[in-house]
């Protein structure tokens, strides 16, 4: 049996959800429409280790949202697909174009639409918060919650997992 | 005496006050005057399920909102009453309306304003943090506040009731 | 010695400070210099038990906020006293212009530069979240936070000292 | 060894990471691409003391933000160094204007970009909720969190250690 480092070892690109996932799932329109999303620093952080790292990180929401693509922008996101009501063909089309086996994706979500790509990646994981059908189908639970550095802790977990870490740690504090 | 399963599976009409329901009762105001509103995108999928299940949904609220209107746009809520200040005979011209009995419906409120349509319904559902008269006269008190899944909750718990949870479910993992 | 319920029922104005009590003591700021202000719906209906009961209900803030006059327009409160950096001196005006004792006002504040003003009122209230300071000199301190429902606590607390709150009870659940 | 209150005694300036240290750590978009973000008043408060007992405030962010440059103004903050991502050549040039030695400098932090300013400084302080690899090295670890009050717990730590807190106080109780 797989251990979850040992999934974690082999991941190559991260899939994520957008909210729940990299917001604490609140949808705030104004009164004009103009929708506005709040991000996690820290997840940024975590975003920018995994590409540093060479893992891919893409995003995939059922949604819709400029406000988010300003923030990928940002971090050196650029693979998002929005407007991903189905996930699943999604995911078959991914490993298409990238030709990765799903052992070498994760994928991070926190509501039932997320079930289908769960189900089919090598890691799935779930937000702290994320909805009981989820958490019990996950291989790795955050402590975290959902735009409040869940993504984070799935990118220290990534590179610990890759023994990156510690010499991560030690150019900073050298 | 109708146990709460029961009345959960008569209903046919679910109304939902909004601030501190469908929000968790915040009032933003820009400088400008344009206001904006958080919901949260965990009840939205639980409205879409109402609302797939042949569940009718309306709004019924106090105030004015386009924030709101945009937000029941995108779920597909047709029916919203603003500038309900008055809410029992709003409820009687429902009921008139639609020819649904007041067993047929269910509202979720969380302060006192909403103690007359309350005790008027089939299926009075209070949200966790609702005002103590509200809960006390509850048929449901919610585990999730108003704006953090209290909507999604009533959502799985109709579905339950109507013992259509478990095809859904496996319509995700299958 | 007066007893709180004593003090309660000799109100007849309540002063409120802004950030900190009618808010959670954010100040928020739109890149384009805008400010964005949250209050509570509860606190609203709070105050509008109390004007409605004949208590006049103040504004005393050392900001200046056009988003704070939105929220008062809605709920009926004219008084209005903002860049109050000296909120002492205020209160001396205050009561000259109204004729009203000490005795006869409530404030309610979270921080330091209300001190003054506690300490001279007839009734001082700290929000549950309040400066040590100001808790220790508090004759009351609501269990809720600022911004989240502390407003509304002194208002049902009137209310109740005053004996108006069983027959506003009935009157919405008869 | 020196002590915490001798290291506070000492502090001269006080240098502050921005996003998850006067803020909660949110980046928040609208559509438009506009960012807003959230302070403490009370951490405004504790600002407006430091720089009244003569203690030089400085900001020290990785990003670029018009809102926090709002903020400064209505503070008095004059120091803005935006864009440092990389702060330790950054913390040297500061000491090279001022003629500040490290032990008159203290910087508050919450994640891994701010541990090689940290370890440079002579009291280097991390929020509540900062990484753990901060609050382990960190010579004071304060019980309030990032953009709720972290700033104040400070700026009255060193009032405090100056012997400056009880006037103060007196001067607004008197």
């Amino acid at each position: 049996m797989t251990t979850l480092t040992e999934k974690l070892a082999a991941v190559q690109m991260v899939l994520l959800d957008v909210d729940g996932v990299l917001t604490e799932g609140r949808i705030v329109y104004a009164d004009s429409g103009e929708e506005i999303k709040s991000f996690s620093v820290r997840d940024g952080y975590g975003i920018r280790m995994m590409l540093d790292a060479g893992i891919q990180v893409g995003i995939v929401t059922g949604r819709h949202s400029p406000a988010l693509r300003h923030r990928c922008l940002d971090l050196g996101i650029k693979m998002i697909h929005e407007g991903a009501r189905q996930k699943a063909p999604l995911l078959a089309a991914i490993m298409a174009d990238t030709g990765l086996s799903a052992a070498a994706i994760a994928f991070m979500g926190d509501d039932l639409p997320d079930l289908p790509i769960m189900t089919r990646v090598g890691c799935a994981v779930a937000v702290a918060d994320a909805h009981e059908e989820l958490r019990r189908r996950a291989d790795m639970v955050t402590t975290a919650r959902g735009g409040r550095g869940a993504v984070r802790e799935l990118a220290e977990a990534l590179l610990k997992a890759r023994g990156k870490w510690d010499s991560l740690l030690s150019s900073l504090t050298e």
